[in-house]
């Protein structure tokens, strides 16, 4: 307590282990002392980033719970890099078979003359299919059977990279001497005890009895607040999604109504871009604020000891951050499009705007453009630009701030003294903003990957940056955190799992519902006359007839394709005109629903069972690892065995010559030779006992 | 390999531990002697039956492994009991709401006069709905929403179970000193050691290599013939069922043409009845059957140790029995009713026989008489009659083979010796009978529990017989097995967890599928004029014009209802024959479907949600148990420390006295204090020491 409560009180400004450089003499022989420089040549250097991480030195220098950290990082590249090479190819064979997709020949057909109803009430015309055709044959890109095979890949892949990782953090346990180290029971925090003591102090002078903990009752309030605060927060969120859907209508509504020519025709990507580049700003903004109230949050409810503190912050920035980075992505997969109503009744918000429909191809080209833009932009502008600007910017201000200070002159004559360079140093925050940053990249690549195979790509290229970045930031940027022992990443490998259980199902609704796999499927099998896919566009088109459309929102300028209008089409299953239930669902819309759930069902139980096979036909331990822990285990039991047998033997023989003094004891060491219920027993490892000197 | 080699090559006939029973001096002092004799009268004994069992001492006499077999089945028969009791409670709802179900009530209506199509070709007449009001009643006994949180009850239930077990568990260990026990390698079988020696025997000539272990190809052959095998005898199981539809339909055919009025109108009855007795025997059968095979089928393989050897017979014995038990019952909960055509276009098997359909309630009254039959045949005959019976009639056959042996007049008149008395009992088998009845009613218990809710009620009362039972027969009837240690129940938890997660699924498909739980809904919420149910079994039953029968196919009575019949109908989804598309599937066909299908996923991801919640939830260590194991660590290195701090002192004072000779043992010592890579550590609980001395 004595450090801590010092700072508390400002005694001191901060405290911090130094940094081990020692300038005056850059080594050639690699003693402890040039650590940093050896990390700093070998590890926190752009120029070695294909080589593997020394992971050895880091945690020597740093701990092991850092040292797991970039292990960990390390071996998500490594398994990116299959896994973005399955990608490239599933996208290449996308362009390949562009020019062979059936409907999008027949969209793009010259001869192809079929009328769309118009997109926006009054202003829009009529409109022609083939207009549409570039976005179509875009669409065909991620829109195509390899999709699903990679998909199913991906989550045996998520599968395959857990149980990589739990080999590789039981050997590296074993390399670093951890297999028999378990987390010592943490002290309560100051704050709790402080709490506590409050507590006490106010029931005192009603009961004598002792108070020791905070129970339930009187963490309600902050229970609740806690609750009311991360369903405001989602709720924002929503809110800031649904505003950014107003916008895009209303802008588009207003830019369409605009008389200057050039402002209609870009008025699909003025406002595209824009609302794409206000959810990005939207997504970075809310970030930093749900890091602050769940930290806030966390601090209300007093948790006893600071490994719980860190696993409920954790745990609320996590929902909160991945809450804010998906539920545009959730929204444009699987509610954009399907509540725009019909021709003659579309549905309005606010009574005047329709809801916005996708672009012919589907809501999956949409949906790839708002995950590579959300991505990137978070990579570049987050995760980059943020780590190495702000800290370096920092460290300027604290430089200059203090050359402001009293003792300028004189810091600038003598040499600064380690600590003092150190000082000017950003402080150790924690390793939670750089695995969260991972775990939200880990969602990127893993749950929409059906509708955007180049993910693991990009998220490739941006860790291989990521590793050395980190390790620049940790040698020279950071000052040196407190080196401590950890057996496993904890709640995060809990979160993965999470992850990549959600990505299973969220994969297959993206594949049955957001894409036309389905719809194509089922027109191929159950309703083309000869099972091919021609015709399969005419049959996705609904008839409307244009003498049934509401007073006041019939296009302004009917003749504006050249020729009277009688029928229109639109993207949906429903009865046309002329049948007995005109406008209503059709039978198809039923039968090609079934089978997209049904393609659920089937998909996820079979991606599930193979990930369990998976993870059954992996080892957790690996084999050489196990062999060598049982060899140690016999060879220390033998020796145990022997030593307590020599030692008895000795003390015999030693009681001959020197008395009776000894007999007590030997017979001890017979005792517990012998019986079974002996307490005294060699333990291969030596965790426990680094542990218990750790903590005494 | 001593006495395993003696008894292999017969010059013992058996080698077993004896039963400590002094009946010479059965004790008012409960000693170690007596412990048999404690336990049949504490345990061993139906008058007992609401005590827990005494699990120390069972754990005492018999060992962990068979400890933890009684623990395990002790907490899954206490488990059952609130099952039990919810699902009286849910049987006793449908109980009590049949007379306000409207389906029924309309089906029993006097005034409904719904004329409904033949039930078999010519023989048979068209036939009043109205007759099937009493199935219609019944079938809601079992069919009501009640099933439906019945369930999720249940799923919800096996999660806890497995939670339960896993603390019950760790309490054990922790009580039976097991914490710190690891399995040892075991050592290789002698088969195995034989395969090996003969491969490098035959290669020995060829090349001078040391051929160590069987690789996968020496394998290859015997992994063959396991999975033909494998397959071979699921499709037995499959024929066989098949077998038993044929005899069903054929039977029915041939009852119905028989002349006299009683057989025809027994029909369904007898066929019923013959056919579900027939489906009970040929499972038992199979079940010997297989077993004997799944034990040849993993001779063949050679596995390397015994653990392995047991691991592999165990997967093998429960993927047949479990085919065996579960297929007809699979067969009548999805398939049966489902392929029976429509009138005028039937499917035929063997150009003949119509597909057998359901009775009018739906699939689940059959389904529900089905499971009962098989559960309770199954328990009754498997379970008890053959456990009571045969050892005591094996027991009987020994002892009159050894009365005609040579010795027989001897024997008769000197009394017995222990090991004589013990030689006609049965020897121990190993617990993998007692375990895989167990999990088959496991699985009658929660893979089909939506159609039955009182299978839990019945597994109690059979397993509240069960646990006396079988400690009857280790403490009598079976000569006593030798001690063995575990730590968990291994594999059999494993495939516990399979069946709890396999139910989900099942129980998904049960519930919107063979229950008419979803086509109510959809009705009621879709269709409905009024929102309530009147007019549903008017809605489920599609038209049919008697004039579209097959040449040779109509009723030749079809004057037996008294009037003449236009139209017939019959129950599914199809359009009427005045429609466009007569007979064609109709639209809310695909509705129900879709509706069905989507119950499935959100049932499914709902219930495994909350099976994770629970898992979470719930500590696998109790807090009590993890606290003292925490204190206990704690106090052992304080002890530690001080002993090797009095150790050196002690060794430091007395080589002052004694000279030199000690100077670098207690260096040693200390070294060992402070150095954290010391391999000599205490460890709290003895159980390494304890395995170690077992081994050596």
């Amino acid at each position: 307590v004595g450090i801590t409560s010092l700072l508390a009180s400002a005694v001191y400004s901060a405290a911090y282990p130094l940094h081990d450089v020692s300038t005056t003499n850059p080594g050639a022989n690699y003693t402890f002392d040039c650590l940093p420089q050896l990390l700093y040549e070998e590890w926190a250097n752009y120029s070695v980033f294909y080589k593997y991480q020394p992971i050895g030195l880091v945690r020597k220098y740093f701990g092991e719970k850092i040292g797991l950290y970039f292990a960990w990082l390390g071996l998500y590249t490594q398994m990116l890099i299959p896994a973005s090479l399955v990608g490239v190819i599933v996208f290449l064979y996308g362009c390949a078979t562009v020019d062979d997709n059936i409907p999008s020949m027949e969209i793009c057909h010259p001869r192809n003359n079929i009328t769309m109803c118009p997109l926006c009430d009054r202003v829009c015309s009529y409109w022609r299919l083939s207009t549409a055709c570039a976005t179509a044959r875009a669409s065909h890109l991620f829109d195509n059977p390899a999709t699903v095979f990679f998909s199913i890949f991906m989550a045996l892949w998520a599968a395959m990279f857990m149980e990589h990782w739990k080999r590789r953090q039981m050997r590296l346990n074993y390399e670093w001497d951890l297999t028999g180290f378990e987390d010592e029971e943490d002290h309560p925090r100051a704050e709790y005890e402080f709490r506590v003591m409050q507590k006490s102090l106010s029931k005192d002078q009603n009961s004598k009895h002792k108070i020791e903990k905070l129970t339930c009752q009187d963490r309600l309030p902050a229970y609740m607040t806690n609750i009311v605060m991360m369903l405001l927060m989602i709720g924002v969120t929503f809110a800031i999604v649904f505003g950014v859907i107003l916008y895009r209508i209303s802008t588009k509504a207003a830019l369409y109504m605009s008389s200057n020519p050039v402002t209609r025709s870009n008025a699909q990507l003025t406002v595209k871009t824009t609302a794409a580049i206000i959810n990005l700003v939207v997504i970075l903004i809310l970030d930093e604020v749900y890091g602050a109230v769940a930290r806030w949050l966390t601090v209300l409810e007093v948790p006893k000891t600071d490994k719980s503190f860190e696993e409920r912050l954790i745990f609320k920035t996590f929902i909160l951050k991945f809450v804010n980075a998906f539920t545009p992505i959730i929204y444009i997969a699987f509610f954009r499009g399907r509540l725009v109503g019909r021709p003659g009744s579309y549905l309005y918000v606010f009574e005047s705007y329709r809801m916005e429909e996708c672009a012919h191809g589907g809501c999956l080209m949409e949906l790839c453009i708002q995950l590579s833009i959300t991505m990137l932009g978070k990579q570049l502008i987050q995760n980059n630009l943020f780590e190495i600007g702000v800290p370096k910017l920092k460290k300027l201000i604290r430089y200059i701030r203090s050359k402001q200070g009293a003792f300028q002159e004189e810091e600038r004559q003598k040499k600064l003294q380690r600590y003092e360079t150190d000082h000017f140093l950003e402080p150790f925050a924690g390793l939670t903003p750089e695995y969260m940053e991972m775990i939200i990249q880990f969602g990127f690549v893993t749950l929409f990957v059906a509708s955007f195979p180049l993910a693991p790509l990009f998220a490739l290229l941006n860790n291989i940056i990521e590793i050395r970045l980190d390790a620049k930031k940790f040698v020279t940027e950071l000052r040196r955190p407190v080196a401590a022992r950890a057996k496993d990443i904890g709640i995060w490998y809990n979160l993965l799992r999470g992850v990549a259980n959600v990505a299973v199902i969220i994969n297959a609704f993206v594949i049955s519902f957001t894409s036309d796999f389905i719809p194509r499927m089922v027109y191929q099998y159950m309703y083309s006359p000869d099972g091919s896919m021609h015709g399969f566009v005419n049959n996705t088109l609904s008839y409307f007839n244009v003498s049934h459309f509401q007073q006041g929102k019939e296009p302004m300028d009917p003749l504006y394709l050249g020729y009277p209008v009688e029928m229109c089409r639109y993207k949906d299953y429903r009865e046309p005109p002329w049948s007995n239930t005109p406008y209503e669902i059709s039978k198809e819309f039923w039968a090609v629903l079934a089978v997209r759930l049904a393609f659920v069902i089937v998909f996820q139980n079979v991606v599930m069972l193979m990930s369990d096979i998976v993870d059954w036909l992996i080892p957790d331990i690996p084999k050489d690892i196990s062999l060598q822990i049982h060899k140690e285990k016999i060879l220390l039991v033998d020796l145990f065995l022997k030593e307590e047998q020599g030692k008895a033997r000795n003390l015999e023989s030693r009681a001959w010559t020197e008395g009776k003094e000894n007999c007590r004891r030997s017979s001890n060491n017979n005792n517990n030779n012998n019986s079974s219920s002996s307490s005294t027993v060699a333990q291969p490892r030596s965790g426990l006992l680094a542990n218990s000197t750790n903590s005494l």
